[in-house]
């Protein structure tokens, strides 16, 4: 997906809302066990009770992984009932030497036909380039994530300045352009999300940490929003965990309605 | 498998030879195309030809999810035939926040059997830990790694002295113990190498770059070799693909006892 059509999807539903499907065969409801392939149940429930209040999905790989080769096969199922309206991210954070990398960019944009796949920075440039060759595809590089251990590397201050995140956001910007780059951006901190809209004003970010993880949606928006809007906030466990019973999805319908009604307020009219 | 049983396992076949599985269904020989699971035959008589030489096998995860869901039953598959006296790694370089982190250590270790994963460090300590959770079972977290772009970030200089790469690997090795936690660090240059091994002299460190990427076995083992042995070193296409005919099995075994052959020669005896 392109970013105008990414654009245009938000402004026509008045939401910038990333539903994570962590989908965890312990946490799902029980009754769903029945079924053949639970996982894809839930993941279909799911997808038809939230789509209209969305604009993208994000599977979670590790929970995928964890089941097994049969686990794959849920996952490539769900990308098949995902309406093409909605842009797809492969939560997969993989990074590794050039030839290895190119071999995930197929994973992912050729074998399960996602638009866009998060990378981790570490390993350099090699391992994200390869992810910017396919048109229409996007690479979402770990920027600042939204967890405890952020502060052990990505908050590291650097000898020429600034943190070792920021360095990250900086220099990758140079690699690829906002047509095919994205950055994770955590919810924690409404500062240094101003900080990082300043290095990277027409990049979209990829916010995490909104929902289970405690960040609030109108400082995280108000710090991040542009004129193209600019941004995807996602929010996974507290969309589709809402409710465990017979209405999850309709209980996950109702979260998503909620957030979307929120961003359509903070969005300008 | 335990870090006794390892050095055991080195001193009795004198290597400490890693063979890297990157097996490419475009690279194998084309006479194993007609077979059920190619990748799979290709892989049973690599490990059945070259076990006498080595003590470890790592998989490159990528190139078995980039075949989708058969990708991951190949890999299955080949776990089943890796001996139990060898170690196994898969090389799948993750890294997330806890919860997720908690779902890799279930798909490498539980399900699919693995010794130990590699494990990418930019998101902190909540994505390294839970993989320290599990007896026996090993983190192999990216230190200095031996592609280009290990230049972008992880040799930058830190404000508080040192370079990234070193502060990570100081760090996580106060995290786990050496009965649980390895480093990757990649055999470009001798004398970052001998600093490391100043910096964790009772650590199993994983070393690539000595085949395809050009590293010198001699120099990287003189300068990391310690009374433990504490090194395994990665050769993985020049091995696996050492011919593309009929013999490639045996061609592999050719290239797997040299490297034996050289690694006996340097260790102590």
């Amino acid at each position: 997906m392109k970013r105008e059509q990414l654009i245009e999807q938000i402004r026509k539903k008045r939401s910038y809302l990333c539903v994570g499907l962590d989908t965890d065969i312990r946490k799902i409801p029980s009754f769903l066990l029945q079924e053949k392939d639970p996982v894809f149940a839930f993941n279909k429930a799911i997808v038809e009770a939230t789509a209209p209040y969305c604009v993208a999905y994000k599977p979670n790989l590790a929970f995928y992984e964890a089941m097994g080769p049969k686990g794959w096969e849920s996952l490539q199922k769900t990308m098949e009932i995902i309406p093409d309206s909605h842009f797809t991210i492969a939560d997969a954070k993989r990074g590794d030497i050039g030839n290895t990398a190119t071999m995930y960019a197929r994973a992912f944009f050729d074998v399960y036909g996602f638009d866009s796949i998060t990378v981790a920075p570490y390993m350099g440039s090699d391992s994200v380039m390869p992810f910017l060759d396919y048109p229409g595809k996007w690479a979402i590089v770990l920027g600042l994530t939204s967890n405890e251990g952020a502060q052990d590397f990505e908050q590291l201050d650097l000898a020429s300045g600034g943190k070792l995140y920021q360095k990250v956001i900086q220099e990758i910007a140079g690699w690829g352009n906002p047509e095919d780059l994205m950055f994770v951006a955590g919810a924690t901190r409404v500062e240094e999300l101003k900080r990082i809209r300043e290095m990277v004003p027409e990049h979209f970010l990829l916010i995490p940490g909104v929902g289970a993880q405690g960040g609030d949606l109108k400082a995280v928006s108000e710090a991040t929003l542009t004129r193209d809007i600019g941004i995807l906030v996602n929010a996974s466990r507290s969309i589709i965990y809402a409710s465990d019973g017979l209405d999850f999805a309709e209980a996950a319908s109702r979260e998503a309605q909620v957030m979307q009604q929120s961003m359509s307020d903070l969005m300008p009219a």
